[in-house]
């Protein structure tokens, strides 16, 4: 046995039993998770739920508010916009008698993307309800099974009356989907540790690497006549589709630029522009003087969010140039979200190891892993902590689509592998220390 | 002289005089029109305010709400939405104390298009500036001159003894940007009369003829997906965009169709699709699962509104299916405004005749006609009543656009012409009755 990364077969077994022992409980608590409507903006009352949560585990707790002025001046912050979320992050800490192991971050996201038109969806988003291996609704799998995932394998050590030998941090963040200012704020808060685990929903594979994204919103204005002289006018929406179309261009320029990402040439399309939001307009008849696009765009690993800024701006310069509409009214940009780089986990850590045994303890196979092409807060751990950042966790359907789903059956193992990973990396302690007379 | 067109030099003489003694007051009558924020449902304050100034001259007046039911039921009726107008419609009335000439409805509408970004105006567009020959202001040219000339043209008469020896519905009316519900409102509550003239600001030209107008919107689907899975998803901007594309191939066949109406085929681009507002998505990191968008397109006379209706629909219907995504999910389609067919003023009316003489009396050279791409309340009494509908009016720029303006050299003289029309067409007759003991 290499005890650098594997636990004795009996505490793996009892590790397991343990989680299986919890899990009613644990679907429980998701599914409450889950009847949050914790949109962006509105998590206050799910990080409260979370605060009591960790509180009444006898975890140490805090809950605080974003710092604008920290994370404006820091080179991973993105950028504010008037839907910024002000709800606090909660970050509870576990304390060792004795610091034997390595410490942990556990992080997880409690804000979840729109739901679209409630119609188009078979099940209510916000119900948690089950059928079968699914759990259904808005964030179940991205990622609040992954939230209680984090305090359930916690407390699976703790049924069998262990804790983690090493600090331990559950750190509850928002703004995941928009900014990835929560985790960052709590990287500005001062919690550090060794390794940190944020189970997103990756269908049980580790994150190699993963994308950078920005957000843009880009104002086309337009020239308002009356439509029968619509020939003399110029029309915004048809200009910002124009200019959609160069955009376009710089998309394709960048997935070209795969072959020099190796680990993301293997993608058909890497990178994705997203034309997400459209507004223009104000009625059929008058032609539109102004119409508003806000955009989303990945960036490879290793491109700065500055560069590939400017691409953007100069891109959008050059074609409005050649556009007789848009060389009259240049088209204003601003950057109104993410702003946030990609990352690599590099091979061969031993945290990486410690996760793939518990993996293999498991699964029975092989930890594989994979490069997404979506932000992920991990990115804060490995850029700016420049620790081992393992982004696993369980498969999950139709992620930010209508009827998101998260497997259970995988939820379940996915929770004993992460029981696994925090006894071997942290190692473990009895909950009350032995001795005359008894503490803890 | 031709009594039947023609009235004396002397009495055209007076009343061009009168029109010029009473111009001040005119002027600020307009002014004050341009400051209510008529826009479409906020019509009511200028309504009442209207209706005062048809009280105060002693015309017997009545305001009367929408019948949605009997419009909807009649084939000029458009569409409702939720943001049709329900402000009254005015009519003043005068009665001649004996009927000698033709009766006579004199209409103007006081709904106004939005004034797009106010940042874009150099002047207040609820001011009624003046600057030189011109007043600023949205709806200062379209058409506020217009609706305060009708008032002011009998006022000319007025001033120098005369009135109407016919009665005259003086009709200002509502929904003329977005329905054209409002004049037939007033048609379906009865008011009828031998000719109508409709002082828009056609440039001190006559409308010869006039192209319907639908607006309709298309509800487009997408599949939302997580943006990093892009491709699985169906973008449903996208979608609206490739069906946008599809509909202007609809209108080019239109426009080739031009040749078939020989008042249009000297316009390069007699049909226009103006996509007017488009809304779609809820964020830039998801891929949009629904775009809105509101179009407005023209039809030639003589082609009814079902039948464009249906080729709008079957256009639709036929890219949706060839579409991978549209086919998956087809569009809505939903008429929500204008749904009115175009007209043609018929040459030889004795009132065109009768318009004719008192433009070359003013303006000292022929009526010119011109064709209108653009809806116009005249289709109503074209259409429904079967009279002489006379659209004619002043010169204005920017109509619909930033810094609308009239030009008040035109309005006078648009208002003198208007003055010389009425005397001719309805004869006069003294105010006051002449007679042993007098009487009125």
């Amino acid at each position: 046995m290499n005890s650098d990364i594997e636990i004795s077969a009996e505490l793996e077994r009892a590790l397991i039993d343990s989680v299986e022992a919890g899990f009613a409980e644990q679907l429980a608590f998701t599914r409450r998770m889950v009847e949050f409507r914790s949109l962006r903006g509105d998590e206050s009352e799910l990080q409260a739920f979370f605060h009591q949560a960790l509180q009444q585990r006898g975890y140490e707790v805090e809950s605080f508010g974003m710092d604008r002025e920290l994370i404006e001046r820091h080179p991973g912050g993105s950028k504010w916009s008037d839907t910024h979320s002000s709800a606090p992050i909660v970050v509870g800490t576990h304390h060792p008698r004795e610091e034997r192991g390595r410490s942990l971050i556990l992080q997880g996201h409690v804000d979840v993307v729109p739901t679209g038109p409630q119609s188009c969806w078979e099940r209510d988003p916000f119900a948690g309800e089950i059928d079968g291996q699914w759990m259904y609704g808005r964030g179940a799998g991205d990622m609040k099974a992954g939230c209680a995932a984090n305090l359930f394998a916690l407390d699976a050590l703790r049924r069998i009356g262990l804790q983690p030998a090493a600090r331990v941090h559950i750190q509850s963040v928002v703004e995941e989907e928009s900014t990835g200012n929560g985790a960052l704020m709590a990287h500005l808060r001062g919690y550090r540790a060794d390794a940190a685990l944020v189970p997103e929903p990756e269908g049980e594979q580790l994150v190699r690497a993963n994308v950078g994204v920005l957000w843009f919103q880009v104002m086309v204005r337009g020239l308002p006549v009356h439509v029968h002289t619509m020939g003399e006018g110029g029309n915004a929406i048809d200009g910002a589709y124009r200019l959609i179309g160069a955009l376009r261009e710089l998309e394709q320029q960048w997935n070209e630029r795969k072959v020099d990402h190796p680990l993301f040439a293997e993608l058909a399309h890497p990178i994705n522009l997203n034309i997400g939001k459209i507004e223009g307009g104000d009625w059929a008849s008058s032609v539109p003087c102004w119409c508003r696009v806000d955009c989303r765009i990945s960036l490879y690993p290793g491109v700065d969010a500055d560069s590939a800024a400017k691409q953007i701006s100069d891109c959008i310069a050059a074609f409005a140039a050649s556009d007789p509409l848009l060389s009259e009214f240049p088209p204003e940009l601003t950057f109104n979200g993410f702003y946030a780089e990609g990352y690599v986990l590099e091979p061969g850590s031993q945290a990486e190891a410690v996760l793939a045994r518990a993996h293999r303890a498991v699964f029975g196979r092989e930890l594989e892993t994979m490069v997404s092409p979506a932000y992920l807060d991990a990115r804060v751990y490995a850029l700016y902590d420049r620790i081992p950042a393992l982004c696993y966790g369980p498969v999950a359907k139709n992620v930010h689509g209508y009827d998101e789903a998260v497997d259970l059956d995988s939820l379940k193992e996915i929770t004993k592998a992460m029981a696994l990973f925090i006894a071997q990396w942290c190692k473990t302690e009895p909950v009350a220390a032995e001795g005359p007379g008894g503490q803890g």
